[in-house]
């Protein structure tokens, strides 16, 4: 398709002189002589500089042929930049506001310019510093709720609808990364995987946990073929910057259509494991416990911010071909159409448990794990935690059906917090 | 994208001329001068001509550019021919010598010629002439678990499953008139709907029957959002052509990804309401018992075989990446295997209930009814008939997940039928 014969990646040196043509930056950074370059990505895929000039800074995203985790033995497709500009577009006009501001796009480099977000901080290092984000649960909430229901056939025209399904189709080789080291990896011997030195009868038993296993293989079939909206694709709280007053979403190359539950339930997976991280961060004690209620704090008003905006939604916006109007209330049946949507929030629900508890399996015993566990310097602390979270874990995706609301999830998470 | 101006219509008259240069038709038919032509389009979309030659013959099927049954208002796409013929390849290849054999396509006059099926009958039209077709419920077994498994991310290699997701999602209109014309036209208030006269009372209690509403949602939204399989999407009984020996599959347009239970259940819906409208078709009695007892026999043989069949390309082509064979057999857990199957099996079943019982409700109360019923000339007696099975419809659309098999599903057949 596209020409990339003259691709090249990006380097510190070579960024002013490569992009200093571009008038959208000179206007936000000033002369190219005078700007400053660092390159800080630490995703798994990217490069990533932060170019600050007199006049300002911005972000300058790359993608590289390979996986960056992996190295070059892991040859990874450009395309995923045009994936995560075409979803960075729709996912911003969705929420405004939670996006980062897009400034140009080259395709045939792989180059995504952006807003550099700044004092932003990537929730994670926030859990790990203990700073409280009080409307970061709100505002992820909301969030789900606008980007989830206005990318379904529930709001869309469904003609844009299929469009776009077909469009994020295309993005196999990121979806491909999902459906093997989410989805398959953490429950079989793969080469890949990897844990805490101590977890190796954690490992072994889940490779044996056929009602685990089962779940697992449900879930990677609803990923595939539950095809109701545009997801983030990727949303754990890496991909979460905030401060105070703030909450950004970036990150979006793994876009693709998929269930709603899974941008639901990656996020609140990510939260509840920095709950469980958080004895390797902090002393025992009042200091622990009030950071672990301020995280389970953000966990209910995500999602009880995300179910009461949804549900505006449905009641305002419901003029998609599944929207159910013509059935209920252009006939005058309101409480039907409100059965209709409690119907669907539970499905989200059940849905979202059964990710979040896949989640915290690949992140303990896949490839990728989170910062939160493996900046913890004792080695036994860190299994220990670990071992409660993918106990929870299992619980959540083996029982999702039955875990009746946000309290009683959070509920088993201090229990298994409590645990010696 | 295709230059359609020179697209004209065929009439019979014209047929030898436009497509006498044809080597593949001159071989078949032999000199155009000798070759009779006749429209026998009786469906609601196309044209079809039956053109024989000295050598034989040859069906030549050409799309108009809006909706026959209802006439020029309704403007349609000529790209559904496009459709069809990348469908026929697929199913085609997927259980060899179902679909009819192509000969060739011309994608801007929208013409696809094929073999001629004879002495092959519509099923429908057996139906009603009382002709028993004993290898029907074998052969349409094999061909949906053949094709609906093979379409699938349980078999195909997923780059090619998703770059043929991306495909069909361009039969945006075809997908309408099922979306609309199936799922929400017969439950409100629609200006296409139209039913026997005498179930004025029957129509009415659909369009207050909030169970039965939020059933046709729910099959709606599995329909838009579960893309697990390529569907042949309209197969009722008049996309069957059969012999004694012999069952054709044609007429794909409507090829589109959705759930297995759509292909099974407007399948398995078209035999049981061939049954109710028995009487109308035969004198009581013997005669008319044996050969509903024909058909139930038919629906019970389709759905063993399916299982047996899709059980059977579980075990030896499960290769796709919902396999889950490196979960299960890899690890020696054949049992998880087994186990797994049998949950998707049930999730099909519960399906093809759902989208049965939607379609009967639309086959008396929509736009779109069928020959069984249309051809009883006693008003009285097919508005009775009618109500048995709309009756039956909206019981499986709303208790789908509780009956048990398909003997339950038969014996609330015979039980309907033996009302007054």
């Amino acid at each position: 398709m596209l020409d990339r014969t003259a691709y090249l990646p990006l380097d510190s040196a070579s960024l002013p002189a490569r992009l200093g043509t571009r008038a959208e930056l000179l206007d936000r950074l000033g002369p190219p002589a005078l700007w400053q370059v660092r390159e800080v990505g630490d995703g798994n895929l990217n490069l990533v500089f932060i170019v600050e000039g007199p006049k300002g800074s911005v972000v300058v995203k790359q993608a590289l042929p390979y996986a960056r985790v992996v190295g070059e033995s892991w040859p990874m497709s450009l395309d995923r930049a045009f994936f995560e500009h075409e979803a960075l577009k729709r996912l911003g006009t969705r929420d405004p506001g939670r996006a980062p501001q897009l400034i140009f796009f080259d395709p045939a480099q792989a180059i995504l310019a952006m807003e550099h977000l700044t004092p932003h901080k990537v929730a994670r290092r926030a859990f790990m510093e203990g700073e409280e984000l009080p409307l970061m649960g709100e505002h992820l909430g909301l969030y789900l709720a606008r980007t989830l229901f206005r990318g379904s056939d529930w709001s869309m025209p469904t003609a844009a609808r299929k469009a776009d399904l077909a469009l994020f189709a295309g993005n196999v080789e990121l979806a491909g990364i999902t459906e093997e080291l989410v989805f398959s990896d953490p429950f079989k011997p793969a080469p890949l995987n990897r844990w805490t030195c101590g977890l190796e009868d954690a490992a072994a038993a889940v490779r044996d946990d056929r009602a685990l296993k089962f779940a697992a293989q449900e879930m990677k079939a609803r990923f595939c073929t539950c095809t109701e909206t545009l997801l983030h694709g990727d949303l754990h709280t890496g991909s979460v910057m905030a401060t105070a007053d703030d909450t950004r979403v970036i990150d979006a190359e793994f876009a693709l259509y998929g269930p709603m539950g899974f941008d639901v339930g990656v996020l609140v997976a990510n939260l509840w494991m920095a709950v469980f991280a958080q004895p390797g961060h902090r002393a025992g004690g009042r200091a622990q416990r009030a950071y672990g209620d301020f995280l389970l704090a953000t966990v209910e008003t995500l999602w009880r911010v995300f179910a009461a905006e949804f549900s505006r939604l449905w009641r305002t916006e419901r003029t998609g071909i599944l929207g159910g109007r013509d059935l209920f209330e252009a006939q005058g049946d309101t409480l039907g159409a409100a059965a209709a949507l409690a119907h669907h929030l539970e499905q989200v629900w059940q849905d979202a448990l059964g990710f979040a508890g896949i989640e915290i399996c690949r992140r303990i015993l896949g490839l990728a794990h989170i910062a939160e566990f493996e900046t913890i310097a004792d080695v036994a602390l860190r299994a220990r935690l670990e071992r409660r979270a993918l106990a929870f874990g299992r619980h959540l995706a083996v029982n999702r059906r039955d875990i009746p609301s946000i309290d009683a999830a959070n509920r088993l998470v201090r229990t298994r917090e409590e645990q010696p």
